[in-house]
């Protein structure tokens, strides 16, 4: 039997609609280039995409084509992350910060009709420009030099009137958008977002019990628009009428301060690197700004050691939440948040537990596996996470070889190794590639890292596996010091082994410049494992 | 070309799995009949759920059964909500205070197979009992006086291992339960919510625009669980591990104020008759309960007077939040918030607003139709009111006759007559049925009945049509005095005058007892149209 309910689709169609309707007032505002603010309302982003919607059906894309975005995050970003999938089109972003190779790879494997790109990133695609090809290049123009063949993205919207736009009541499975994850070893492959999962994912970025945005929030989101769909947030500013503000290409902590303290921004989030590099702003200059609005800095993409999380509260009564996902869950997996009964603990139980992924949140599942099976959530065994939802890839688009990523009975593998404690509070140990196996134990690399950069004199720690003859592999830490502060292996392994047993011990430490790091800013271990693959066997050579 | 993502169905199994995993201590609390508290966790009930679940298989109940509810809002009926959807079957929660005539007609009419009721609740059985036909009657015992031929729920419970439950992922759009109206006019109509509906309700409750449950609230619902669910509000606590808090079969303001205190409620919701008592009661005794932890009394089934806002909030710091649904609605359509640029009004303002039914949730859309088609949202138009979302019924069962509720392109006609400002505020203005036609011109019973409750000497008033000879029907007011005030017609008349145009006066005032209600404590206008028919035609007859 089944229940008498309307079969009315979760999609954008529904989100625009509410946005227009309720919230025509609110206001999106965006760095430009020349670091001038860029202001209008709801009201004006609707149309917009409207007219966006209206200008690729005259340009002849068809139903379902992939559209690629090239560009940083501002409001005419944001108008292609509705208008397309408006007419039913898919949006593609692209990662920026990818290599000509990944790119031409990524845009032809896709098979993007149309790319849309800022002016400033032009030079970006000259590099890669003989190997993709193009029905349309449409540039959104800062200083007005459309290159010879391209079009001009305000020339295209000025064409159109929005009252010639209606909406569609889309099947709620449609793709809307894709996004590649960078990978670090294997070709990139793309997730393919639907009208479902994202309606359900921005519910739940809304939820109370997820970052509860809601009407008197202004979000800034620092992560890309291309990484994610800048997690999937703005998606849920729509939902509840929250403002928007989009820092352009100025990622730089000044430029992110300032314009927080300008539109008083509530809440922000990006990778540890950028609040890493605001602490340091901070510390120099106190006083300098007014956060008072701020109430939460989301910090995800990487683990958040428990040093910066302390440092932010109690230096500059900022906020630190940490989350964890991937782009393949859309990309929110877990939210920290204290459990009622940690409220009163004392301060380091409570950074503790802070420091941890946090709590799953709703519409994901989660289990982990170990060699022999499926292991209990007790906050000790350590196996690979398994996760499954709504909103999470149930396979990677045209990927035959990316079927090894999910289980039989419909799980997908994250490639992290974790555990789960019985509060349910998660922690990622690992990347499946970056443990080391010591005699056959497991030891985690992420742990000895966020130890190591809790020392004062550390600025980025990586642990990694490199050979070894007796213990098949050992831990070896690479270490980048704070400028103007020495630290010695001797006394960076003793603080080491005032938490870990002696044989996670790593059994050297290399000082090194700077970690080699992904596009998205993510440590890229295995340089370091192939610079050192036999340290330990030739520590001489 | 369809997004990537899992075909994962939102499911209450789902929302038992998140319970049991994340929030096994929480407390769900219950007044018993002998007045204790009755206290468990999460983990006990969800365990007994599944006990309930195998038993009901045990008995023989079917896939798609329809079992009946006869109980009070406690912690076994809380087992009932997960239990029996859990084996596939779906619950009838049925409403003590409707007549036997009505009660037998719904149970037939829903073909109930089994009913759970309550020891206390037996004497109103006897009433209705020779006309039904259940091929079991389970008591939920207090005195251990299980009449001969029926179950003890506790037994049945007893003879199962929960260990044997296995969750099934069931479609998303199976029913899990049904729930008549209480219709003024027809007969009782039924609406079958699902899996997916009721799982959407539930996040809607859960999000900050919505109710913002969290895990550090404490929900107290006085509102009946046979009425839409306990205004699906429970669904929405495994969601995020909020405490619950049953009252039993004690409604009374001073028991609900000892519970309130005693358990530290956050957050309740009831009909405005339950606030009007209480607020007696608490400006009797202003200090004697410490009711700090309350941030929301969530008030709907029918509007809320005005004064009854400003008095909780000016006399006793409580805030009432104005919400308006319908059973049909699963049932959340509006919740008051005020707007951030209202955040500064100033008070008569702020006052204006939030009496008003508020704005629409998520996932709820709004028209309004008045005679010639479709109305502005200008604040001023009155139409019909007419919604859809996707946990808003398409349909009532086995009802051909009620598919006069559904328009052809999909839309609930909600028989509410309301006006939607600029902003998207909605009032409601009437009951389609209710509506005063004074010489073609609409007046709104409901704006006199809030205006004359405003009146200091006025407990209850009710404003209806009766026939006139030149205008076709003419406004007539009912009204109960408050004990041991007094005034006249004119002075009532006089009252109104300030507010609204002289043809909205209504012609007489009649002083009377009572106001005869419906079950679920709404006014039964039909009863005093009755009785007043010929009252202006002839005034003296």
């Amino acid at each position: 039997m089944d229940g008498l309910m309307m079969d009315f689709p979760l999609t954008l169609s529904m989100v625009m609609r509410r946005a227009e309707l309720l919230f025509p007032e609110k206001e999106i505002v965006t760095r430009q280039p020349d670091r001038s603010f860029h202001r209008y309302t709801y009201s004006e982003w609707i149309r917009r995409s409207k007219k966006l919607a209206l200008a690729l059906k005259k340009l002849g894309v068809k139903d379902g084509d992939r559209i690629g975005s090239f560009c940083w995050n501002h409001y005419q970003h944001y108008e292609l992350y509705f208008g397309i999938p408006a007419m039913g089109a898919v949006l593609h972003t692209l990662n920026l910060r990818l290599g000509a190779e990944d790119l031409s790879y990524i845009i032809n494997h896709a098979d993007d009709q149309i790319l849309f790109i800022d002016e400033s990133l032009l030079p970006l695609f000259e590099k890669f420009r003989e190997k993709v090809s193009f029905k349309k290049v449409i540039v959104i123009s800062q200083k007005g030099n459309i290159p010879e063949g391209m079009l001009d993205y305000e020339e295209l919207l000025a064409a159109e009137d929005d009252k010639d736009f209606e909406y569609t009541d889309w099947d709620e499975n449609k793709a809307i958008s894709m996004c590649y994850t960078s990978g670090t070893t294997g070709k990139p492959k793309g997730t393919v977002y639907s009208h479902r999962s994202t309606v359900l994912h921005a519910m739940v970025c809304a939820m109370s019990s997820g970052l509860g945005l809601n009407q008197n929030d202004i979000l800034l989101p620092v992560v890309p628009m291309f990484h994610a769909n800048a997690w999937g947030i703005p998606f849920a500013a729509p939902l509840v009428g929250c403002g928007l503000v989009f820092p352009g290409p100025f990622l730089d902590p000044p430029s992110l301060l300032e314009a927080f303290e300008q539109e008083k921004v509530t809440i922000t989030g990006g990778v540890p690197t950028i609040w890493i590099g605001m602490l340091k702003v901070l510390d120099e200059n106190p006083t300098a700004y007014n956060l008072s609005k701020m109430r939460t800095l989301l910090v995800g993409g990487s683990a958040v050691p428990k040093s910066l999380i302390d440092d932010f509260e109690s230096r500059h009564n900022l906020n630190i939440v940490h989350a964890w996902g991937m782009t393949e869950m859309s990309p929110l997996g877990t939210i920290n948040s204290l459990k009622p009964r940690l409220i009163n603990s004392d301060r380091p139980t409570q950074l503790n537990y802070r420091a941890t992924q946090g709590l799953p949140v709703n519409l994901v599942e989660f289990r982990i596996r170990g060699d022999e099976g499926l292991l209990e959530f007790d906050g000790q065994s350590m196996g690979e996470l398994e996760v499954r939802g709504p909103y999470i890839a149930s396979a990677y688009y045209n990927s035959p070889e990316g079927a090894d990523k999910f289980t039989e009975d419909g799980w997908f593998k994250t490639g992290d190794i974790a555990t789960i404690d019985p509060d349910c509070y998660l922690e990622i140990k690992d990347r499946t590639k970056d443990l080391v196996k010591s005699g056959g134990e497991w030891i985690s690399s992420v742990e000895l890292e966020n130890a190591l950069m809790g020392h004062e004199a550390v600025a980025e720690a990586a642990v990694f596996a490199v050979a070894h003859e007796k213990w098949q592999e050992r831990p070896l830490a690479a270490v980048v010091l704070q400028e103007g502060k020495s630290a010695g292996k001797d006394e960076l392994i003793a603080h080491l082994a005032k938490e870990f047993p002696k044989w996670w011990l790593p059994d050297d430490v290399v000082f090194i410049e700077e970690i080699p790091k992904t596009s998205v800013g993510k440590f890229k271990k295995i340089v370091l494992r192939e610079t050192f693959q036999n340290h330990l066997i030739n520590p001489h050579s």
